[in-house]
């Protein structure tokens, strides 16, 4: 029976009061109990470096610049900056092939897929080829992953196509349309810069996975629902402007009778049939991965052909018709700077930076932990955001990493970022010499690119995981999915950033307890919840408390340990057993206590002295050790009453239990 | 060397494993472990339903429900809204003794007080005088708190005449500034019912205890301030509207030469003093608690009389001039239910009812604590929001329970809410027949009783004992001090909620972590910062995680092992020792994981594995274990690999390490 000394916290590393150098010595043996070591105090500006180091900086992005000159140091700075400086150094022939073969392979991929995605977005096909053009060059200079592949992604132009046409039709408005989006661009790189640089990056952690999961799934629906315009050969006007899935098929099924056109209906279904074909192959047998990164490329060309030959327009097959020809015309004059767009586009872009973050550092943390690489997620913001930046003055509009085109990109070979800019190479000979071939490329095909590409989308493995492993995160995901299936990206999107945060005020505002029962034939405290046949001890009530007890929990605990108190007093009471005379509190799994914490436990020492209940507290861990004595808590409950062990405490209140006080 | 058997989760409480069991068997003792007990597995329904119970029914209000007729239940159910059905038929001659004496005496501090707190809400006197009539009697009828007493209260009066003033001047446009303060009191109204009817009750708990200490003292430093003008008696259109220190410091001494009024001056000074002395005899000896409660009123008759004698008022001395006469007209109609002053209503109404409620809730729980009585604070809330309700309705302004009031209330011996309705009689007959006689009240003595009243709530010692337990805490404390004297009310509750969130924030996003050691003579492990003598295990690295690895913090957890390592390896290489080949994660601490824990967990195999360290887990608590198991990753790492303590998990990785590998 020992009570623990008051030891001070140096470094704010919890310490444990192990329990088993107490138990051994309660098993009869020399007592080999160590004395808690008390290192010196801690001191404010310790405690604080040590928050805002792990806070802002726990990626330790210094430790380079450790012990090094100050010329070496401004070298390392500007490699910081721009890695290509560092890994360029060791570029060589083999990486360059691994590279070149990913860079076409992506790029056949990308172009179909850039020329529907527009559509998602409300904007001209150009556009989104821009958008393959100048960010990925910027990534690659500044971007640290190896594998992530650049460009337009069908999930954020689903998201701002939305956003934007709430604020401006994109028919009748289309050059304000435009200018907002590149506004929208803009912001949406200031926001990524600025997180990357303020090292806010964990603020993306708030997503919780099962919600994108979930997020992801919906938006993929929508985007396939929203091909069945191209698919079917449904005129713009007589389809709906809405995204949810109600509307989108009463607008499909109003018009079955006038405005599908057969012909598109079956260029579409085959070369859909082939494309997904030529995914099962690819999926099949790893060796054939590029398969289905060349199906889009070919389908596009077949049937370009096919329409061109045949004028299969002239008979309601819809095409492209025009996409502008050339590079990048600035649009450095077109961004909102003031005005009442400029508000609406910071506004649409922090959310869309934000979504595009989240899938561009997803995809880097997946294949960095593949191909074992640290990627430091804030300095990737930094290189998402000038990217964006770059390409809002560009004329592109939001780019980021894309999950379809980086898994080929990883499957293809790709050493380095390299294969990023072999891709954008593409896209620049497309823009200056062949947009004016795909004039006759049937929309129905951009469908069935776009189908076949977000399909993959819709992780039902990933859901049923979710549902085995945690069925609160299992809401989450479903609610995102719902949400934007039967509302709109937005509702989804705010239900998944609802309930990820009603998940972490649940988790600080009401953390478990347990009462705890001694197991037969031993000293062991257990929940008797789980073990029905451990005993509670006479009189003496233990409760254990499951979390670090904070401003946002103490109330809460306080009233439950009571309410533990009343429901036991109740039993007593019916069963004529002994009256509840101490209150032991395991304090083990309290890592650390607030001020209001504190209050608490003297609130809860108050109403137990009323009800004559002595409080006795288990095993409290060193920071919450400390605070107990630096309030003079410990000395108002007596000294005497703090113990290692409950065993140890039982052992002190059992002998003073009275059968009938 | 056992590993754990996968365990289903029944009801969500924590289940541990705990370490004795094991480490008796370590001491060569006949093996007592028990295995962990498999309950049925988790169900959704279960889960949501112990969910939804512990967050919105955490206080089981349901529980005298229980087993009773359904006539018997409607009764209980209308005693439940008007407890005063319940404790009345208890009422007696001798309660009542107590009740009429603690009315009187609150009632006689009241009166100046309301008249001086309209000042600060820049509203005339009998607004709150009527506050002090309707609302207590409200809330006397539906609350259940035997000693709060009900009113007007100084902080929520700043904050108010600071929000509304915003918006609206109450010099030019008097009539919309009482207009929006009835839609604001109507708007808080609703709040806190729908808080308390929702059961949203835990919000307020947002609101951290260090951060309400720093707001009210800033809040007190300027309602004191503010007082310099009535004090010193200068033209309220000479004085700042702003109530930062600096304006009105540099409002105070620019007036200094022709501003000031000295016999205004001599008068103030003069009862403050006796006021100060009478607060310091009421603190000396508590059988004069009756002092400082009726000096302002002694102080308000003397000085009128004084006043009125000789005709002060002509040599400069302000007074108040006039109280309108008679009971609480009704403001129905000037309730603002359209327009653009109905948001701006709205909003104000939000901020001063939540900060009216922190307020009143504080009181209500350390009172209860005191006399031992359970309070429901989802209740008290629908009481608090009714009264506002209805005062909005009888031209009455935000009520809460007052601090001071409360606390002479307790220390006059009430014993139930009567002592509210006298109270508010007195005030009635105050309304009714007294008020022409305050005419010649000079505003200094307001002045001066406000600051008495209010210099309480600069709580020092509480700020100290901040200090010297929480450092955190205490820049939480200093940041919402320093925040409402030198900016505004508005800017020091923002700085207050911001850092109470940012410390939940710090709470789920970054964990604390720590390396573990062997102590030496024992097969304890701790902490080695905290002991210095105890010592690595070649080849082995001991991690423990503090905290549920949830999505908010799963890549920081994850990161954060493998910089422990990478730390480690850096040292191992300098040191020529042993390559690390084991990495051991006690998970003891870990109450709980979600998906995206899994997932940095396989995130973290994956990682190690490329390093090829050997991955081994120590002690998870049954939760744990159960989604281990589910999600296959036990399968992945091998259930070997699942130790029930670190003592276990080295032996068996200690003999497997290579001396070169």
């Amino acid at each position: 029976m020992s009570s623990i000394g008051p030891p001070d916290d140096e470094n704010l590393e919890t310490k444990e009061v192990d329990l088993r150098s107490m138990s051994s010595s309660s098993h009869g043996q020399a007592p080999q109990a160590h004395k808690v070591a008390i290192p010196p105090r801690q001191n404010l500006f310790k405690e604080f470096k040590y928050t805002v180091k792990e806070t802002f900086f726990s990626d330790d992005p210094l430790r380079p610049f450790k012990d090094q000159t100050n010329s070496r140091k401004l070298i390392l700075g500007i490699e910081a900056i721009f890695p290509i400086l560092n890994w360029g150094r060791n570029y060589n022939l083999k990486k360059f092939r691994g590279d070149i073969i990913s860079g076409l392979t992506i790029a056949s991929l990308c172009i179909p897929q850039d020329i529907g995605y527009a559509k998602l977005a409300h904007l001209p096909a150009q556009n989104a080829l821009y958008s393959s053009f100048v960010p990925p060059l910027i990534y690659a200079v500044m971007g640290s992953s190896r594998d992530i592949a650049i460009g337009p992604v069908a999930v954020v132009s689903l998201l701002l196509g939305t956003l934007l046409s709430n604020e401006i039709s994109p028919d009748t408005h289309a050059e304000e349309y435009l200018r907002l989006a590149f506004t929208a661009t803009f912001f949406a790189g200031i926001t990524q810069a600025t997180l990357g640089i303020f090292r806010l990056g964990f603020l993306i952690d708030f997503l919780s996975h099962a919600a994108i999961v979930g997020f992801m799934g919906g938006a993929a629906i929508t985007i396939s629902l929203q091909q069945l315009k191209g698919f079917l050969g449904i005129e713009t006007k007589k389809f709906t402007t809405k995204t949810d899935i109600v509307s989108v098929l009463h607008s499909v099924f109003s018009t079955a009778h006038h405005g599908w056109n057969w012909q598109t209906i079956v260029i579409g279904a085959s070369f859909l049939g082939f494309l997904l074909f030529a995914k099962y192959i690819g999926k099949k047998n790893k060796r054939f991965f590029w398969v289905p990164a060349i199906a889009p490329l070919i389908s596009v060309i077949l049937s370009t052909f096919f329409v061109f030959i045949t004028r299969a327009d002239k008979q309601g097959v819809q095409i492209v018709k025009k996409i502008e020809k050339g590079i990048n015309p600035s649009s450095v004059k077109d961004i909102y700077f003031s005005g009442e767009y400029l508000g609406k586009g910071f506004k649409i872009g922090i959310v869309s930076g934000m979504i595009a973050l989240t899938e561009a550092s997803a995809i880097g943390r997946t294949f960095a932990s593949m191909k074992d690489y640290q990627l430091d997620g804030n300095k990737e913001m930094v290189a998402l955001g000038a990217m964006n930046i770059v390409g809002s003055m560009t004329s592109c509009y939001v780019a980021t990493g894309s999950f379809s085109r980086s898994a080929v990109n990883y499957m293809a070979g790709c050493q380095t970022a390299v294969s990023n800019i072999v891709m954008s190479a593409i896209v620049f000979l497309t823009l200056e010499f062949i947009t004016p071939l795909f004039k006759y490329t049937p929309n129905a095909i951009l469908s069935a690119i776009i189908i076949s590409a977000v399909v993959g989308l819709v992780d039902y493995e990933a859901a049923i995981l979710i549902w085995k492993i945690d069925k609160i995160d299992f809401v989450a995901c479903m609610g995102a999915f719902f949400g934007v299936v039967f509302a709109s990206v937005e509702i989804g999107l705010l239900i998944a950033v609802s309930i990820s945060f009603a998940k972490i005020l649940l988790q600080v505002t009401r953390p478990r307890t347990a009462i705890l029962g001694r197991i037969p034939r031993a000293t062991v405290y257990r929940n008797i919840q789980q073990y029905p046949e451990a005993s509670k001890v006479p009189g003496v009530l233990i409760v254990r408390v499951d979390s670090a007890i904070y401003f946002s929990n103490s109330n809460y605990v306080k009233e439950r340990i009571l309410r533990w108190l009343m429901d036991e007093e109740e039993q007593v009471k019916g069963d004529y057993h002994t009256k509840i005379q101490f209150l032991i509190v395991e304090m083990s799994p309290v890592t650390d206590i607030d001020t209001s914490g504190i209050q608490a436990l003297e609130e809860l020492h108050k109403s137990l002295e009323k009800k004559r209940v002595e409080l006795v507290l288990a095993n409290p861990g060193p920071a919450v050790t400390d605070k107990l004595y630096a309030s003079k808590f410990a000395n108002k409950i007596g000294e005497d009453n703090i113990f290692l062990t409950v065993a140890d405490a039982v052992a002190y209140c059992s002998p003073k239990v009275v059968e009938d006080p």
